[in-house]
């Protein structure tokens, strides 16, 4: 099993969560390109650490909106949307390169990863970017989302990723933010959720009832000292029961 | 011999500059990378023009200041403006990839250009950023530069630029643009004077005494009309008398 | 009548629009705020011809996006759409001031105007804006917008705009730019088109029937040099005519 | 006395400093106003919280770099720097006004803050843009500065400011911070000195000899924990020894 997590969100002054308890922890980093955060020190430093530690480096593409953090959706054209996942794709390149690793997976952040849920513009011009960045990389998201309907469509490699600390419906997609119950705090129950996941086992749903989340990767969190301890904890109970951890993209694995 | 001139200058809306023209007219191609002007959609269609045309695309690198249009000195720390090229040549290099090219030579811009003439620190920075991006890159700049005598002692490429309407001083530095007689405006007598740079002949200092300006590249300009016609005639000139214009990276040579 | 046109719209080194002329055109000026353009300098020498000539000043409010030049529609959560159009007008109103003017009314940029003909929450969050930072200002727009409808009902002073040089829809709403015939381009016609919407005596909509469309301002451009001689044309048209051009602001006008 | 402290320096989903709890200690705040740090929500929120707390709000005007915090000097003209520090002055007062509080006073930031203390043009550009604004502003800065000298011949209200945890050298300067014991850090220690401070009554420089700092206000830092600890002390400490706490700007006292 794969655990992914968001890195290299801080930005100049501005520190934002624990990179270097995460990248002990996960073995592939989502990296920030700079469009939503992660100044090129920051980018480079978790590139760095990621090479050392084998942890695959992925690019966590975004609108271009710093003073939103990404979070808001932008009615970008989608051509002009493919040149910039281009242009971040390759910054990060030049980044990690220098420290020895490479990007291996593409993964949008935020205002971006829900709009190409459903926005087949937008979608097919991120796929588009990837196919003609270097067909080679894989892609992670959610299963059902057109992002990765049409990027297996175009021969990329599709990995689909589960959320360790978001409750589900019973029809396998997750329970909105905005409900009750959306998100789950117990490590203990997260962890143990977490290796039903990586099992195939069925998990709970929000209603009782028992789903079966197909996952390549699980995503983790590190923007607080308790989601740290999450994903401590997750990868400490995926490992004492032996589920192997390590990237789908080979040559980090340590 | 080569001609460079800066590209990719536009900013979203704001359209500067006339690359179609300039693309006709140069066999180097200083693409700018974002920071000081140039968005992911007109750097792409440059590379793209660049590649169709047989031109070698540069990384015009700049401080991060796109209200300044990099034109204004930034006292940036030196490892920050490692990173920060680093990601410019990063990202300029996946767009010009998509289009069938690939990143030459870096050629820094405007107020950054200007400081490490002799600024040490800054220009090892840069240095550092090329050395370890690709060693194999060429670097363009003002002779007697740090930046060039560090980079020549990296062991990187140096190429010298001369400037198509600038004066010189008997000594073979470039009046400052404060000084009168700075800039020279008659197409027929830059063309000229370029012709006499081209086959190494002494060419007129501000003083009236002649002086042998060495150069591997001539600078020319595409931001009014009238530079692109001055260009235009450089180009003329230059062809007519049996110089033979071709950039000095190779591949892209027509 | 009034004639307002989009002004301040360069940014550092990119020049757009012909600022001067169209001081000398218009009566009302909807000076950009720094958001999708106008950097302090061209907002300051924009209000200051504007002063000297005796034309309102009104803020251009806009999403954050230089580089979509505000035209790309964002998904701000209208507590922040408030903050940033307070902090726009601020600014705007102090480089006013300095220049012996001020702020008179807030006509919305690009998607943002479009954004609130038809959404509520933003329309609501701009209407608070300009309602706690002086409700004697007046607000520009559509009519039969929520914009102008929740500004109306928040007590402000609602003006109505119609657009020199755009085709209408027998029902009064404008023919969207994607249909044929959505742009009027004869000089001439448009002049004559203008005078009659001055005396509010019926124009022809795009299937020939005549229309009466209520204004209190027409919208002129200045971004082309045919628009600046469309603009002055309609000018020329309506003073010979007799029809008194002023802002609906009175103090300024000359 | 008056104690100033920096606040409004998150920005979007950046966190930074503890503003509730600064705002609850000192007498002034230096503002963010969105050039380094500062959007217009957390902006808002500190203006409002001041005007709750009777707390003064200064502008904190810094230079264009939210990338660098406004760390690192930036050679803008004079002329563009007077434009920049209006735009942010009147944005941070449209806010302040809707929080029922106004601006009192201007306290650059950063590398701004440094520069004019020796840079004349700079310092000029700044002075001339309160002036401008309202000669009824005070200025915060450091003794023996060009900033203070220059905005006293230009007649505007001056206010001294001593730091709470810096060293100071025979001469009444600040020991640089790239020297050792530049920074104090024992909060008994900084109270009992900054009592001395506020009494007039000499302190010890870092030889050990005794040097009278004169100050109208005494500058405190909030951006870690230990910050706050140390801050909230020093106005226990002045408290507790009757020492009257409050901003020189009368209107906001408590």
């Amino acid at each position: 099993m794969d655990l992914n997590a968001d890195l290299a969100e801080s930005f100049g002054r501005w520190e934002l969560g624990d990179d270097e308890a995460l990248l002990n922890i996960v073995t592939s980093a989502n990296v920030a390109c700079g469009f939503h955060a992660g100044d090129p020190r920051v980018i480079r430093r978790a590139c760095a650490h990621a090479a050392r530690s084998g942890v695959a480096v992925g690019a966590q593409v975004s609108y271009r909106d710093l003073a939103g953090f990404g979070r808001r959706f932008v009615d970008v054209a989608p051509a002009e949307l493919t040149d910039e996942v281009l242009y971040q794709i390759g910054a990060l390149e030049a980044l990690a390169r220098v420290e020895g690793t490479r990007v291996r997976y593409v993964k949008p952040h935020g205002a971006l990863y829900n709009a190409i849920v459903n926005h087949r513009e937008q979608a097919a011009a991120v796929v588009e970017a990837v196919r003609r960045y270097d067909p080679g990389l894989a892609v992670l998201g959610l299963p059902g989302s057109e992002w990765l309907r049409q990027a297996e469509q175009a021969g990329l490699r599709v990995l689909v990723e589960a959320f360790a600390d978001r409750a589900y419906t019973p029809n396998g997609t997750l329970v909105p933010r905005s409900e009750p119950h959306a998100v789950l705090t117990d490590p203990e129950h997260i962890a143990e959720r977490c290796l039903r996941l990586a099992r195939a086992e069925p998990v709970e749903a929000v209603d009782g009832t028992g789903i079966t989340v197909a996952a390549d990767s699980i995503c983790v969190h590190g923007d607080t000292p308790e989601a740290i301890t999450i994903a401590r904890r997750v990868r400490q109970r995926l490992t004492s029961a032996g589920v192997p951890l390590r990237s789908p993209h080979g040559r980090e694995a340590g």
